[in-house]
């Protein structure tokens, strides 16, 4: 007999694949996770056999004294969830996600070596599913804990959506005086294999070793374990579904390099390396529900044009390239008379480009001026995921018109004019 | 008085720009063409002078006789519009396309020292209102062309969305006998510092230098005029706004490089250097209007995902990271009961990812697998927009299970299962 927890071989006629047999989701399906973190499923019809390779081990749980170090500065850790905060418990046989200090200190014993640390659960999910309320449910607890003596505030989230968030906390503080970097893992923290631990540690230290103020990420910068990238709130993006180095700074550069073996920290754009005069924190944490992101596509459909100009206050349109729309021609001509009437009746469009890397700009071709002439907002190089966020952002704490004006406004380095030519742009 | 085609200065207070002047779009704005390619607009009451640097130059139109060399192959020339068939007439004062072979000659004299030239104009329009029945137009066209003696086929397009009418060309030929090369450019081709020239003369030394049969893009490997990527029609992508080597291969290599002063081919991937053995040309030619595509963000409106359940008999789910939609919590299990109840209906739902790199997996996480119970489609690594255009053409030409079984397969090269460890990923 084996159970969950076991090391355990499964053949069917198709493979052979060995790895910790996981607890059964139904009847009818079989789970091994494999050493590269990942979980393996079969349907159990086809699995000619499961052999036990080695028995589980106990784990052998101890209470530990938590300990505090006068010396050493204190980070608190927000914990949101996600593949970070993924543990198989083989004992109940659930996958869960009991995150007190002592947890995570036996998780990632060297994170004391760099600071005290505290604990608390915001909420235990996976990012896919996150909410407006959520994130204010993450600023409150960054407002709270802000006020007391820590040297700054870890995010612990699942790295699906952690681009989102970091742009809307970023918006969401107006002021704010203490690092927050959000940090993800792309592989689950109890495998030999994660990312976890250089990314939290990277984050700890370069909490520890600069005067940085502000929201941004600590994430792998290569596929190797040697050094992680602080990258900015508003300009990061998810670019790849599995691997380490998955997060990147679009039409922007990584704010610093933190080396996880000598522990040192580069800043890369040195704006950000010296602390800011603001010894406030105002958080505006409104977030407005009528707003939508429409990817546009050769062959959409009016209707879903007519179902954003009904349905919400304001919208980002993720368009072509400099930001086109198909509203020049034939059945695309109702767009024009969508966008159009819309915007004369007080909603707003806010343009953003598709093609991600570069921006968009209101004037060169016809087309593009007439976007513009009818009020399209031009959103120069911003992220068409950071447009969403600061779009229901603004809508939730400004009036319509200042609104329009802070929209295509530089507030948090969502737009980048410092760039510069590179032989290479990605 | 300055009249269009002058060369001019504008001044306002908050600059000085030298360009070409345009005809005036309306009574209330200038624009000049600058040096770059680029169109500037002024409103007219800002504008405190405008200096007459040069008059026009008056064209000196001859008509000249189509010059055919025996010893040469011949290559159609496809015109949809776009950029690349951007043309100021100073004469008239309007933007146009003209397109004979005389006035393609004129513009590209280069083009005649590689193969005699014909030409036919297709459509006439930016590429962003590309519709279907515009895809059907190129297709007729290719079809009715390849029959006669002729080396390939170059299509002048649009760049916004040209790498959608790559692959939905590439789906649309079943089995194709001749090269059709999609060309666009970045830069309007009567400006000096225009793209066209090069991409043009390479797309057509690779129709004459090599065997290659099928549909590939060719465009700018790099910011420099040196050399020409050819690029896979089901895996290309727009990945910049403004530069010349916009065009990048996403999850896979580009087919070959073509060295513009060399004029030599060297194959990236040998797959392609060989030409077929089929020598049929099988067109399928019908694209289903009923096919959506759907981007996810935090805090999605279910109202949204209602819209598409409703409107279309399948769509495209642009999801996050390894293939996750908003559908495990709270508001968000709205979704997944749509989710549901649209593919119990016979709906179908394809999964892709907007991280564009690396590809969807169906069995890493509990949620993915629910998404995968319920038969979410999950498509590999295959580009949001590639799915979008495949979907459509599968639901056009297959009835139902044959959609989902083609669907998760690679037809077109649009899902590569031949990637290897890079280290670097973009």
């Amino acid at each position: 007999m084996t159970h969950p927890g076991d090391l355990v071989e499964i053949k069917t006629h198709a493979q052979t694949e060995q790895g910790i047999l996981m607890p059964d989701p139904d009847e009818n399906t079989i789970i091994i996770k494999l050493d590269n973190g990942y979980n393996l499923g079969f349907a159990r019809k086809e699995v000619l056999s499961i052999k036990l390779l080695e028995k589980r081990k106990e784990s052998q749980k101890e209470e530990k004294e938590k300990s505090f170090d006068k010396k050493k500065k204190t980070i608190l850790i927000l914990h949101t969830g996600g593949t970070i905060a993924s543990k198989v418990d083989y004992k109940t046989g659930a996958v869960s996600a009991k995150f007190t200090a002592e947890d995570l200190l036996e998780m990632f014993p060297e994170l004391n070596s760099v600071a005290n640390i505290e604990t608390e659960l915001v909420s235990n999910m996976m990012s896919e599913d996150m909410r407006f309320d959520n994130y204010q449910k993450m600023a409150e607890a960054i407002k709270k804990h802000a006020k007391k003596k820590i040297a700054g505030i870890i995010i612990g989230h699942g790295t699906d959506t952690l681009g989102y968030t970091a742009a809307a906390l970023s918006f969401m503080f107006e002021k704010i005086n203490i690092p927050v970097l959000l940090v993800g893992s792309q592989r689950s923290s109890d495998r030999g294999s994660t990312d976890a631990t250089q990314n939290l540690i990277c984050a700890a230290e370069f909490i520890i070793k600069t005067k940085f103020v502000g929201v941004a990420v600590c994430m792998h910068n290569s596929a190797s374990d040697d050094v992680c990238a602080i990258l900015p709130a508003t300009k990061t993006r998810k670019m790849h579904t599995s691997r380490r180095d998955a997060f990147k700074a679009i039409n922007d550069s990584p704010i610093a390099l933190v080396d996880y073996n000598k522990r040192t920290v580069k800043f890369l754009n040195e704006n950000y390396s010296k602390k800011t005069k603001d010894n406030e924190l105002i958080l505006k944490e409104k977030l407005s529900e009528k707003v939508g992101l429409l990817k546009v596509h050769p062959n959409i459909d009016p209707k879903l044009f007519k179902f954003f100009t009904e349905n919400y206050k304001a919208f980002v349109i993720e368009g072509t390239g400099l930001g086109h729309a198909p509203t020049n021609m034939g059945v695309n001509l109702k767009n024009f008379e969508l966008l159009k009437n819309f915007i004369k009746n007080g909603g707003i469009v806010a343009m953003t480009s598709q093609c991600l890397y570069g921006a968009v700009h209101p004037y060169v071709y016809t087309n593009l001026r007439k976007l513009s002439e009818i009020g399209c907002l031009f959103c120069e190089d911003m992220l068409p995921e950071t447009a969403f966020i600061k779009l229901s952002w603004l809508m939730g704490n400004y009036p319509e018109d200042k609104v329009k004006e802070l929209m295509v406004k530089n507030l948090r380095g969502e737009i980048n004019t410092t760039r510069t030519y590179e032989k290479e742009f990605i």
